[in-house]
């Protein structure tokens, strides 16, 4: 018997706000595995600290070092397709052993989530279920009590990665918007912000539901570069 | 001293979606309160049905019946707003007498949710909290391991309640997609997604995460109304 894999979505970063159900599976389970950044514990295995009452061996999955090669390049490409490659060779030894798994994704596992491409990889030969989780945007609208959408308004959700052009037309056809994925973009951001008059009336948000969470007017930050826990919200225009 | 209110996220429908905050913050309460249409129990007051622990008095806010007014006509506006006026009188009776409160909300809170407009009504006099939800989109796209955006890929949320000719711009500006509130709105949104070259590409899902879930293409559904618990989902292009 195969074991199987939960892909559990841990939220935005308050342990609290993690579900029953992601809870009661952290419990039964043995075995986790979970992505990060070189020297880091990693943000979802950072959550699940309370709920991992065992001792036993961990799946850590360290992404590459990547920031020598720019990331729309198909060398950047192949680099991170042979780490997931790696990563679903590792989980399916133990599954193949009958061992269950839980992938511990930040946020929910299928926006954005590092988590999709396991999913891609696993999902022919192996039973897999999915926990969905709080967004980062829906723990930073709450603690800022920002209704994000109401009636018949459109929330789009941006990627800051998207290059300038791109970026301008989005936010131009846009009423209530999210920027994600900041981090080295910030100044990017701005500037499309600011072409498309949109600027005043973004907030910027670091660390939401965390300890040293921050937010304040996007117009009021300085820095070049934002921490990765970070994005921007813009309310509909009825707001 | 004033009462807390609390405005709760309770999920897309699954019990067991709950965050650990919302189950920890409905056991330390002694009144709840919930929107519902007439002669039903009420979404968020049936998720909540295994966390309720006491025998006590509920505030159950009945919407209006509207079915006779459009709803794009200022006699719905004004409906609506004396209901919601209705709401937070009687939420202000008890906090004024000290009693703390939990607003029973389905999905996530300030993602097109009643509750903004009692937040609106009571934010400057009172202390709330507001406890972030899964939104069904969430727990819908989870359930059907459906990944809805990677690397720069941009989600749309849009209401079926757009009137058609706005639903084609927004349409043909997109590419993920999430339409809320299908409801009667069931055949406009498939002429939108028709008109569109949308319509192979998206699926629709019935109570996601709850006893009777259904999922199929849309274009496999024959129905003229959908169930308030619906919604269609459409994947990035390179998926």
């Amino acid at each position: 018997m195969k074991g199987n894999l939960f892909i559990i979505g841990m939220g935005p970063g308050d342990p609290e706000l993690v579900t029953k159900k992601a809870e009661r599976i952290l419990h039964s389970l043995s075995l986790i595995a979970y992505f990060c950044k070189k020297g880091e514990i990693g943000h979802a295995r950072q959550i699940a600290k309370p709920y991992l009452t065992y001792d036993s061996p961990e799946l850590r999955f360290e992404y590459p070092l990547t920031t020598e090669i720019p990331h729309y390049t198909p060398k950047y490409k192949d680099m991170l397709e042979t780490f997931y490659d790696h990563c679903a060779f590792n989980l399916r030894k133990k599954l193949d052993k009958g061992q269950d798994i839980g992938l511990l994704c930040e946020g929910d596992p299928l926006l954005y989530g590092s988590a999709i491409y396991i999913l891609e990889r696993l999902q022919e030969q192996y039973s897999i279920e999915i926990i969905p989780g709080i967004m980062a945007m829906n723990g930073c609208w709450s603690r800022l009590h920002l209704p994000i959408v109401r009636n018949d308004q459109t929330l789009t959700i941006l990627s800051a990665t998207l290059p300038l052009d791109r970026l301008l037309i989005k936010l131009n056809q846009s009423e209530a918007i999210v920027i994600m994925k900041i981090g080295r973009n910030l100044a990017k951001i701005k500037t499309a912000l600011q072409l498309t008059d949109l600027l005043e009336k973004a907030i910027y948000i670091e660390r939401g539901t965390q300890n040293q969470e921050r937010f304040l007017p996007l117009s009021q930050i300085q820095n070049e570069k934002a921490p990765y826990f970070s994005l921007i919200l813009i309310t509909g225009k009825d707001n």
